[in-house]
């Protein structure tokens, strides 16, 4: 989930649904409702209790898994034993991405391991891995600067140096962006692979994972991320001097799969045909168990939803949508859970 | 190294190398003479350039294995560069110990992974790994208060609680004990397996390693530590109800080798026969690079007596022992780097 997609109010959801009240009265009205919602949300652990047992029940939920499935058939059950009215789940089809089992090492007379994750949606080396001398680059546009087969059986570096995290996310988004393009524009130059610091701000041993872009059908080269002390070590080593040779494997493959949405209403009483959807997503990155992103923006959406439930509803249809793969549009463009919602909904 | 060992002021070393001052102004002039030595330390970067070096060049130096032994040659010919005398290595007999693999999952309708690492000198797993129930205890002492065969075909797992980082070491004390005691304690009871909470104060997905306890010559059971996120998964899991079912693996083995001290003088001028020695460790554990624990040490105690080399020397020889295999005392108690130096001068 984005940032700005979490920053709702609960002023202006309470507006949108409609508290039924004459419009010279409105403003003051939805303002007490308001308040007296947020009051209700703080005080009971709704949110709280949807985040732990999701993220204990079911761990990391990959768009498409089995985790991911089971979570959704899972959170209907616990949306219809908090109240929730017509709880369905939509399903429908994904190229699903498994990362199967990932690795990276310096080769040489003193090998030592790196810690390595590959980019979500990369190909898998091949059986044995990859292995050649590194050329290190220190920006997207240093490698695109790179001349036509200047990487050629190498492996393509980029240390972008350290993500800072800023409120207004202007750290990641050239990180992003680097993920996203990185591996197509390392093909482009002939490389093996593509290996850059991630695109995190954490400064220990765990890399940073995230999808990459699609060119063709697919993604053309492995690509990796490297945490942030394994990053500093590469660095260091090509400063020292002399060819810095690596070897990366990934078993990573996408496969044919179904995701889908779980959809969960609080009818309106008076409007039922106008919807205000409060939307997270489900589906979470394979190296944690996705508290953050997003458990707690469901956590939120339900406990809100939960509070207009126990208030008797709205003029509005509240309905909560849990999310499949959220960005997971690749290669069609087609597959992500927000993209199959409004299919769904055209198609009724 | 224990924070203890690391408490050496220059001033003390500058009293023991002795400057050549009469006794009366000795004092004075020992203070003096301190704060040049320091200040010339602070300017220079003897140890920053070493720690870099280390760590970079050699990654992770397990006690015993290649890596350290090629750090040790590195580091030999680093202190010739610098202009110590007498640079030489010290080989002696070790029982090393290499991880090789682990990894451990929760088991069941809603797999999911857990980061673990086996803890120093635990024995592997038999092939395909251990598969059992846990049975959770939150201290050591609550473990030893289970009844002999309790844990009959199970895994005993201590969630000891976060460990606090205290300045007087007083978190990671009985925790360490745990480390020590666990899996002889979890094997005395019928247990399969020991796991536990990490020993360490990080809140990040990276398990604590370091040494458990040989009993009649090995450590009695596969030991592992969970990364402190882990143990909340599963605490929280336990808490939930119902059966823990989890899958350890590990090809953890002992096998014979050499460690090895490197030993390097600045002379004494007037009495060399009498040796200040200058202390650290060279060995690491495997799951990152040794850099402060203890490479930083290292780069102190050569930093210091460049200074004095620098400076002429000082009337006792000044002694820089770089030693291999900090902690591995078992099991015999006598291979750590520090036994070998003593049975090495007494030889001498």
């Amino acid at each position: 989930m984005s940032v700005r997609s979490l920053i709702v109010s609960t002023l202006a959801l309470a507006a949108a649904a409609g508290f039924g009240l004459p419009a010279a009265a409105q403003d003051a009205a939805t303002v007490a409702t308001a308040v007296a919602l947020r009051d209700q949300v703080l005080k009971d652990n709704v949110a709280l209790d949807y985040v732990t047992q999701i993220t204990t029940r079911f761990g990391p939920r990959p768009a498409g898994s089995h985790s991911e499935q089971a979570a959704a058939a899972w959170a209907a059950d616990y949306l219809k034993g908090l109240g929730f009215k017509n709880v369905r789940i939509q399903s429908f089809p994904l190229v699903g991405w498994e990362r199967g089992v990932d690795s990276g090492s310096i080769v040489g007379p003193h090998p030592q391991p790196l810690v390595v994750a590959a980019l979500g949606h990369s190909i898998g080396t091949s059986v044995g891995g990859i292995e050649a001398d590194i050329v290190r680059f220190t920006s997207l546009d240093d490698l695109m600067a790179a001349p036509a087969g200047s990487l050629a059986g190498k492996i393509a570096y980029v240390d972008a140096g350290q993500l800072i995290a800023n409120q207004d996310g202007s750290g990641y988004g050239p990180m992003s962006r680097l993920r996203g393009a990185g591996p197509a524009e390392a093909a482009k130059k002939g490389a093996l692979a593509f290996v850059m610091r991630s695109a995190g701000s954490d400064e220990h041993r765990m890399p940073h994972t995230g999808t990459t872009r699609y060119v063709d059908g697919r993604v053309p080269l492995p690509g990796f991320a490297l945490s942030a002390p394994d990053a500093d070590q590469l660095s260091r080593l090509v400063a020292l001097g002399g060819p810095v040779r690596i070897r990366l494997n990934s078993t990573a493959h996408t496969y044919e799969t179904t995701s889908q949405n779980v959809i969960a209403d609080v009818p309106g009483t008076t409007r039922p045909e106008e919807v205000v959807v409060l939307g997270s997503h489900m589906d979470s990155w394979d190296l944690g168990t996705g508290a953050i992103d997003d458990a707690a923006g469901g956590g939120i959406t339900i406990a809100a939803a939960k509070a207009i439930l126990d208030r008797g509803g709205a003029e509005r249809t509240v309905r909560v949508v849990l999310y499949g793969s959220e960005e997971v549009a690749q290669p069609t463009n087609t597959g992500n859970g927000g993209g199959a919602y409004l299919r769904g909904l055209s198609a009724a």
